[in-house]
């Protein structure tokens, strides 16, 4: 079964109000010129089957001054973001990155993190784990030094963070009130770049007042799960990415909405959707890779949102080129660092031709 | 010296009676259309040498129709049991599984044990361990997660097993008293999917009323030794054969008995032979990597039958594929792990040819 | 923009008196024979661009007999300098090294150095650490010996350091007042081939009369920021690099000022410039790998000035081997580490040629 | 320089009473059908250079016919020695191991050695460790059980060895009055399989009567150091070679003297040269891997004089095979047990051929 341009019955925005018994189930998609935004939702899964982008020769000048606030992450964007290097460049070039990750029986969301952003380029990196994590970072990832918390079973409370040049939080951290007590503490106070995720998500959904804890210019990585409590909306698909942008918007942050396709949304409203990555992703620790490579480029000046978008395409490539060597089920997440140099080298491989 | 179909003297079935001072022993057999049955006994092992299949053009109708509990694990099997992955799975499809072993001195079975669940596509993994080994397994398996025992030194009480999707038990648990007693408790219990392995069968095995205690479609993976205490006889061959088939029916389990065709009896009476796996695995904590399969299969949503038939499979594969870089002596049980990822796309291959 | 020999407005040596806005931004700079001095300062790095150094055939001999202090490593030199090993040399031939190095929260310092000792071929390695590091080097380096502090938290004491052939001494100590202590006793008595980096280099600079502290001959790893604290001097270019000659006469000892052209000064005033390197080692550890190489000569009997020059061109080497499969961003100073041996294989073959 | 046959002024055997000054330096030594046994001793290392053998067509014959203590371990004998696996071979198979090994600081001998036991094909390894190396155990070697001595610090007494089919005791394991007497107890009572190492045969040395404390086809791997302490001489070359034999008939146990062509001594007074092996290997931990490897062979049933033999074969193969992607610099312990697999493949093909 093959549909041209959309399958019969499938809206390209919008298709809450569909029957789903009245969609064409195609198995292959041959659409025009761009893919729709429906597309990139996984209730639409069933119907576009696989997507194939047919050009039709629509004039580049044309597309490029049509407005639109919905774009795709691809190798010219990406490749365009990359700094190079300079033969004299030195660590204190590359920032210094607090990674403020683990808890009692998650101390492995800290090593997974804090490797992802050694291997994404960051000068310095250090740890702020709860205090028996120090050796299992040190013998796992040697390169990052550890800043022990007062407590032995979670983070509590995090002195001068202005030391270090973007935080990334939340990974295995919980939501134990002594936790959220230190975390609230912080992000009231810390002005910098950060990235925030998953249990540091959660704790700011239990916030009445979100525009108190969410700084400014923050990078949040919600999944699905957490950005329905963040949010407090259960929509889903169309509904869901404008209420995406609606909170990037009234809390000036950027949302990166993890998927098949994940989907970034700016403080000005305009929304990216991601093109690498694939099924091996679902797996333990994917994410805290993610968290990791977000402030990695944070660290070495990158913009938020430039941040946001290269980090999840390189994230995505890495995952991609490691399922050349294994199979979706036996990805884990310590090969997708393993792979995050590969996609450096194949970005710029684009951009070099 | 080649025998054709069966070396004279040697039985198709059972062998018990036989004078083997009156058997041929072959070099090479070469057996008529399929291999029958006293070929995958330990015992025979010196009659039948090298098995060769001749195929002699039987009606693959005819074969399909013809009823018998007695079956062959090969890529035609395997490849229609795996389910592919589709774009938007996430880890929520792929299950939460809690993997109980280790204890003082033997916490190494729960890092290969939790290592090869995470290999096989879990979507999140939870290993139960003695305090103490929480540091080895963030250190040495970072993906997983921990649940500290309240013990130092043994496993004791597992709270909520009903969170978790599917259960692995027993490799290096031990069979102290408090284990015991937990085990007692949880298996009792716990109505989900589970694998019961090494000391846990070692603890069933004790119990007066073993229907009390294995949980309806449960998978038990003995190795010979293990089967014999659990079945309270030390029969060999055909009649152990006999006894696992009835060991399935009467507590409605699965029953894997490792050797070098390791055999699984279903509840139904039915048994499969397998055919992948090397000498090199009668190597320490092979069987951990077994049980953390199984488990990696349990948690996806396989049904207990097909987790352990794939499982045997894809264990036996990843071992052959490991001997193609090393010899059988150094095959050791993390080489195993290692090449799961190679064994799923083997078969994936298979499947697409 | 090509420039020849230099670019316009350029002086080969001394350019702190010139103005930035009358000085040609070459992409390209085709230099005649021999590359000036100003090239290697970072202050010059936007004016010489690229830089290809043309021979002009000069004679060799006069070439030589042309007294100059400043020098570049190349692999003439450094292949000069390797010695060979013979069939029966055993492990005490090739030196027994103590590296010092970590405390809470910067351990992995003592990872990275240790381990790149060994790999660069010293016959025995201890790391004397505190405590707590003991279980993380057995279990990173088991080919690493400890010797334990009797601190919890840091270097205080170190006994008997005669019966070792090297030291190596710094990286991720710190400076609180015990380790100082315990390193000036230290400095002021041990007499043997040592190589200092770090916060030692931070506490010699804390000592009003660093000719008590500075063993002769000792081989002394600042950065540019250390440097500026030991010499007292924030002067940068072709002024510092005066002041390093001067420091090198002065306290008779080797300094390794590292940057992209890392330059060694040694107490007869003579000046080398390294050749190899890349941005990717503008990374954490990166210079601790260093201090452990340089141990790793020096307790092979290397002299000091040898195993300064040789062990940054090794260095430097190994990380451009490395960033052949990953990216600048990527590289981590364990990759420098695993790829010594290949640069030691590239480096002979260059002398078998 | 060539030399035919014998460097002119070199004896074959005792060399003794020559004076360095009239013997001949060769580059090169052309040797006819043999090496002589003067060859094998460092002191001899600047008259020989490389050795050529050149076969002069002596009759096979005649050559096995004629008796001789001096013997060369190389392909043919070792891929003698090895035993084929068959299909049904388990774990019991190939043995239980108990390795006695590590203390406070060097608890590394105990992961090195363990591992490359496991990769030598034992069934199951028991390391009998301080307390405290119990979690640097499984984390660095999964598939190694532990067993903690009553002691933080060291060794002090093994219960029950007999449970184990073959012991390795040594590396690491310090000298201290209560390793001394928990060994001593051991040695007397034991009386199966045992290889003894570093300083397990320090504490013999230290004994008045050692025909006590040496079990009867012990095999014992001194470096020459610790053999001067066995022995109680400090003679070299042809003489201490005479000595070894002495002190094997004597203790009726097999001796491996360490060195560039270990030479290993059996109770009936032969001798065995190796012929693998490079100076890459004179280095920390080096020791640890071959005790690791004959306990290995030991648990799987080899005889003492086949276990010495094929394992210092498999060692120094092992090291040869890792110097083909490494420097001998940069050899570290760890390379060895990593290619021990590919030497089992390397001399098996040999059979094969």
């Amino acid at each position: 079964m093959v549909s041209v341009d959309l399958p019969s019955g499938l809206f390209g925005e919008d298709n809450s109000g569909n029957n789903p018994d009245s969609v064409i189930r195609a198995d292959h998609t041959l659409t025009i010129q761009f893919p729709k935004i429906s597309f990139f939702f996984a209730d639409n899964q069933d119907f576009v089957g696989k997507i194939h982008t047919m050009p039709i020769g629509l004039h580049p000048a044309k597309i490029s001054s049509t407005p639109t606030d919905y774009n795709i992450i691809d190798y010219t964007l990406v490749s365009g973001i990359l700094k190079d290097r300079k033969k004299f460049d030195h660590k204190g070039h590359f920032g210094h990155g607090l990674m403020i990750a683990g808890s009692c029986g998650k101390s492995g969301a800290s090593v997974l993190a804090s490797h992802a952003a050694l291997r994404t380029g960051i000068g310095l990196l250090t740890a702020h784990v709860p205090r028996p994590a120090a050796s299992i970072m040190h013998t796992a990832v040697p390169e990052a030094m550890v800043q022990c918390d007062q407590s032995d079973i979670m983070v509590t409370e995090i002195n001068e963070p202005d030391r270090f040049d973007a935080l990334g939080i939340g990974p295995g951290i919980g939501t134990k009130p002594n936790t959220k007590k230190g975390l609230r503490d912080l992000l009231i106070k810390y002005k910098g770049p950060v990235v925030i995720d998953a249990d540091a998500i959660n704790i700011i959904s239990m916030e009445d007042d979100k525009a108190d804890i969410i700084p400014e210019n923050a990078v949040l990585t919600p999944h699905p799960g957490e950005f329905r409590r963040l949010s407090g909306s259960d929509a889903t698909a169309f509904a869901r990415l404008d209420i995406q942008r609606e909170f990037s918007k009234k809390y000036k942050c950027v949302i990166v909405l993890k998927g098949a396709h994940t989907s970034i949304s700016l403080p000005d409203g305009r929304v990216w959707f991601n093109t690498t990555g694939n099924p091996g992703m679902a797996t333990a620790g994917s994410g805290d890779v993610l968290t990791g490579i977000i402030l990695g480029m944070l660290a070495q000046g990158y913009k938020p949102s430039e941040a946001a978008i290269a980090s999840v395409f390189i994230h995505g490539l890495a995952a991609d080129l490691a399922v050349r060597s294994t199979a979706y089920e036996s990805l884990i997440a310590s090969d997708i660092i393993h792979n995050i140099g590969a996609s450096f080298i194949k970005i710029r491989q684009f951009k070099n031709k």
